[in-house]
């Protein structure tokens, strides 16, 4: 039976387990005999221990076990220095097929395809025909959808999770319509375009493996750029595409962090780019709020710790709903 | 008839026009015989022009004239260094029932009566007994009302308006109730309180005589502590009402300006607080946005100036729908 | 005899020693034999170190012990990995009554009876009869005195003790004094009201119980708007106190920090007002230098590390003076 | 003869004058007869002067005169509260061939020529078949290369003339040469190429018809993002360009302005991209400090007025090298 | 008699009136008839107007006339566009014994004499002898004493006035003396002495002619330089100053800006620098305060416009004591 | 044989070991039994390790060994949870005659004497002969150039080594004169003088012992007023040395640091200033993005961690050339 690390903590001294995991580290150390051991830190999306491989066979390859590799481990619990530090006694890498990858990386609350299809409808109302075109290239290809549907929103600051670019795309779409009904000089379908548009590119700039992990082209480029490159490609194949709607479309994408401290090269100079830029930060802080909430308390109340990035601690005294909603 | 600003500075030289307008401006001055004149600013919500009572009646007191005054006056269009300087050949102080206060100040777009309809319904909504007869306590006080659906939500930057902050508010409001739907652990009729009294203290930070100004009082203090105050004395005359409801319902007022350096000095520290400060920026800013490209192209497309406080220029080349919608 | 946390740290490995203590953290763990062992950290005003109960009584109930107890220990010195580790043979919840609480929290080094009796002569100079009546209603009422004169003037950066909020209080109206001196334009009985009662909100800011900290609504509203709730409320009960006076006395309170980015609402915009932001800013910053220095440096001279807030190592090479005044 | 607006302001009032002019602004105004007449503002690069066409005949079209337009003017000077006003006594547009648009713009002081070739030969030493071949297809089309030698580097702050892109090109090349020559890690085929390639969007961003203004898509997409969309082009044309080469050469030109608040919406994250953000504002801010004090001070020596961007004043007392070097 | 600029402007038109003005624009017009007059504009430290000399004599050399210089001018008052022009009938340059320079630059409402004597007296009460020496090296050199009794502290921020740097030093030698009363780990008579010579470098840094104004030096090197420079050839002449005693002098003059911000390249890193860099700040924000309500609101009450430095209105409805002292 | 750290943590438990060390850290432990036993961490420039002298004899006084001297040391390795943990058999103070003090701190990777021989050529080549001799005066003085050769230019951030300084002097002033011949109104003489000078102060701001700290007196004053005030002197013995040179020349140096943020009390006022500000910067910049990624990859392609200074973590997969030159 598969454990999670949670439980591992709680278990008595002694106990076996076994189950599947993700090795953060690994080191190849000595006995005073000269006999090599694995020290490891193993963890899935509850947590992070170590074990010790304290006795592997004579013949055993120890170099074959990597950072980023998921293992299949028999174990039983052992303590050192107070803290739980398992021995192991048996250790292989384990097949992407034998485990879920939901124990290692959570997942939207919100059902992926239910989004999806309301994602599809929010298409579906577009109007202006080059935008709906060009909506279409994007979420009719199913080897993008297929890598959109995966994606996360961040990496940690909010919806780090698989489908949470979905998620926070569905969530700014939904504040753009509600801004749009009460300012009608707003270009609705440029808008709600670019919202839908706006972070496509975070699905170059992350990679999912187990875990999520930012690329090299990413942490270089920025999802900002990425997602301008994505569209314009993807405009140059649509026949009559209007050039100012396109630096319209780009300005509203470029400009969407709002402030050059946070990242955009321009601020925002259009009525569209502005409520994309508002909406997407009220989305993403109250979705950050949440998930440090869920993080630091669980099912408790009162105060977490200071958010990094937030520079606040969070109060919560409320009833919990951010469990899961499929 | 009463002429509007605008409209005298297209009047050919030597046209007669009469009515009702603002005096910015007022001095006494002297001819090179001795005889003084009066040198006058005058304004209405079109526009600024000089103009000069040239010769005065002997035993006319000028002195009664004050910035402040509305008057009523008639005179002939002339120009002074290629500029448009009326000569005045009457003028006197206009009784306040003589004329239309909507010559000075402009009005919401939308219908006061029905926004505070929309508003009742939503206090109306409010399923928490302390917070709804808080709100009972506000919106049922005739006095408490007649003043909040004149108050605008700003003097320059947004909603300088009569009824602006009422339609801010609502805004504000509307943004709310959309992110409440989609996070589950917000406490909604806590942040839609919040929402419909963070700026009540703007009814006595500003004051509509025929402009708006800020009160002594509102520069030194400021809405958010006004606002925290008028809630307290409400909240103390409710029997009951739980510690640790007002202390987080201040929060959320002290707290929605977002950043120290927007005058908050509290950030927020709680969903309801979060997402309340970055509703009330998502509404300002767009409607600030919106009045920017109103004042300053008319009619026009392209770019504004560059704004003063969101310090960049704006472009436009939609479709205007931002008149009346009464 | 009740030993210090320093002292215990100095003593020969084996040695016995009692004392109370304040738990800053309590575990229950467990021994390879399944036997539960209690793992605490132990802190008073000298210090912090571990401890362990490690073979309690079979039928001892662990659970009793909580983050915030006082207890009553007897145990001797041990080390682990070269640190001290006591193990203790006894542990019992202390009664309040059975220890000193100054062994957790430090006390002003003037004398608090003395220094009331200068706050009472200050209040006893002011001609203003409003704003006198306002200083006797806080300060001749015995209940708010005693916590006022127990309360600190912070948590960490500075008169972080008992009577702290006095002794900070009168260094403030000193300077306040010395400066109306000179600049005669200042209305003197107004700032000084504003020094007494820039930080009373600090009364309900902080919690003293063993050890200081803040509450949650402390947190939450701070104690600038609370000094001001607290003055509206007094000044609500004078009669005929006048609107203008309470709004700059409000004004000074409400902007004492300075700057936006100090969490002040609103700059100083008053003579009196910028007088009390910079002496507050001056007293508080120097008592800062200061407690850093001696709890860094003891009696060494030479760097103290880096201060977390001010951002700098400080120097001291001089005389030691800031031991007990009384 | 075509006379310099800076001649016409030392003329004896009288003296008549013919020339061509820049119309900065224009309006028809009325007679006090109400007969109508021009006012303009006319300007070339040595300043800018008020003009009146004070009896324009009957018959003629003054609605024809356009802001931007190039006219032909007959005149002669007189004084209107102490400045120069003249009146005309013909004016026409004038026809692009006739006038020559160094009056309007100035140049590079260096050949452009000569500076081309330069870079040419930079080109050629090159090793990298792929960053090579990319230069090569910006460097030997045509079209591109008209375009590029007549841009400017800026419209106020440095390189603001004809030429001034090709100039600071050089001037950034020069310097990133002599940092590769010390530090031997920089890969320094990189680092030239994106020193080349890094303003290029200027070409686009820029707009020189008389005189030199932004176009829409440069405010509201920058010459950083237009720059990256160029390059992306011409590598997708390029066989076999590694894809780690392009995302490092846009990483370069992203990063360029070295800290989000200038607009890069990456830092730079390599050596390569380090030393062109540096060179970059070396050079532009050196030609920056030139160009005010030549503004500023012609030929006198002394201190500049503050600078709008750098905000400082300027102190030269040196010998003037900054004229025409070709 | 020596009139006010504020005087002309309230005198009939046609009245006569001469009097001292300082030149602060000169420059040499032509009538239509191509003889020359002259256009000035005058100024003392009441205000400034407009003048003409319109009709020269024939012979008369209009360039001898500068800015800078004092001129004695006799003439009437005209109006021009509705501003006080007087046109002159005879101006001639002033020799510096005929007029009193009081009329261009205030002084310190103090008396220097009485002010001087406080500051040897505390001079007086310094017991480090190296200290001791250091400042009588200073104020028992007469020359240094001459130029020190006259400098300003400031142009245009605070202490702008003859005098204005003794007042200031004595201002914060007196909150220094306060704050070491209540801090005796401070070192006194490092402290004091600090206050003293803190600013001696504004002696150089400002110049009065006529008006104040900053020499080229003091734009380039200013006197927090410029006052360690003064105090380290002082100490190198005291044989056996210690070297340490010299490094924290230093630092307390070099750090006395308080952040980097404002011009210190050190931050306060010892008890004596932070003291008075915080004495410093309190005295000159108070005074600058002092200064702009005094300049804004002569003597009514009410709202100042903004400070352009601290960025605030200020509101005064005090009673007037910022008047002479002496 | 002397090993170095990175060496002795690869070796087999057990093995023997000798060398010379620098003590990091020491304190004299207690064994359970109440001997006295040493627990140190020793270092040199590849790394740091713990390390014991378990059975020091009976007789040895532990108080001699202090934190800063260079010790010989025999041992074996042993490793202590995970760690190595080396035993000590033998230890005694090292004569600074016996070690290499390169193991210690890290030389300049270009030949100290052909780079002071390229200094003195650029030296010869001033022209204007006050700054020449200035610099002579500095250059041909042994003892300062004993100092000078040896210098770092920094601590942690860039040029932490042996010879930093004159390697930072010499880029420097090759981008100066890269500059300096693209910009002729530029002072070369003055410019290559001031990039010669502007850190020379680094001289006495860090102290080389076994490895680099700063003194006492740089961490209060700094290099740029310590700077300035070494060139003062030198300027004020050679007669005739013009006093506005000898400012333009202290500028250059007290604004290096290009904004008030990094320490510069003054920003760049001039050309030269301002160049040389930026060619620091540049230099500086680009050889702290070298050391980074030497200290962090070793030999290795990939990324670095965050630089704690440029906030950034940095990316290398070229060719490594930052190896010894000479």
């Amino acid at each position: 039976m598969d454990t999670y690390i949670r439980e591992i903590c709680s278990l008595p001294v002694g106990t076996e387990f076994e189950g599947f995991f993700f090795i953060e580290h690994v080191e190849i150390k000595k006995h005073r005999t000269g006999e090599p051991y694995l020290k490891l830190i193993l963890s899935d999306k509850t947590g992070t221990i170590p074990a010790l491989w304290w006795k592997p066979p004579k013949d055993a390859d120890l170099t074959i076990f990597q950072r980023g590799d998921v293992v299949f481990v028999v174990g039983h619990v052992e303590h050192f220095q107070q803290s739980v530090q398992p021995k192991l006694k048996e250790i292989r890498k384990a097949d992407s097929k034998e485990f879920d990858s939901k124990k290692f990386i959570s997942e939207s609350r919100f059902s992926i395809e239910e989004q999806f299809n309301s994602l599809l409808e929010v298409i579906d109302s577009i109007e202006n025909p080059f935008l709906k075109k060009l909506l279409e290239n994007f979420f009719y290809d199913d080897s993008f959808v297929k890598k959109f549907l995966k994606a996360p929103a961040g990496k940690t600051i909010h919806h780090a999770c698989i489908g949470g670019l979905l998620e926070h795309t569905l969530g700014v779409v939904e504040i753009c319509e509600t801004v749009a009904k009460r300012f009608k000089s707003i270009d609705r379908d440029l808008l709600i375009c670019a919202a839908i548009l706006h972070d496509i590119g975070k699905v170059y700039e992350y990679e999912i493996d187990v875990t999520i992990s930012r690329t090299t082209e990413g942490i270089l480029l920025g999802h900002l750029y990425m997602s301008c490159e994505m569209v314009t490609k993807k405009i140059d194949e649509i026949e009559g595409f209007p050039h100012d709607l396109k630096v319209k479309l780009l300005h509203c994408i470029l400009s969407h962090h709002g402030e050059y401290e946070h990242g955009s090269p321009k601020k925002p100079k259009t009525l569209e780019a502005v409520t994309l830029a508002y909406a997407d930060a009220l989305d993403s802080r109250v979705k950050g709020f949440e998930e440090h909430i869920e993080r630091e308390l669980g099912t408790n109340k009162g105060w977490t710790r200071r958010h990094f990035a937030f520079e606040v601690p969070i109060f919560f005294d409320g009833n919990f709903n951010y469990g899961e909603e499929k």
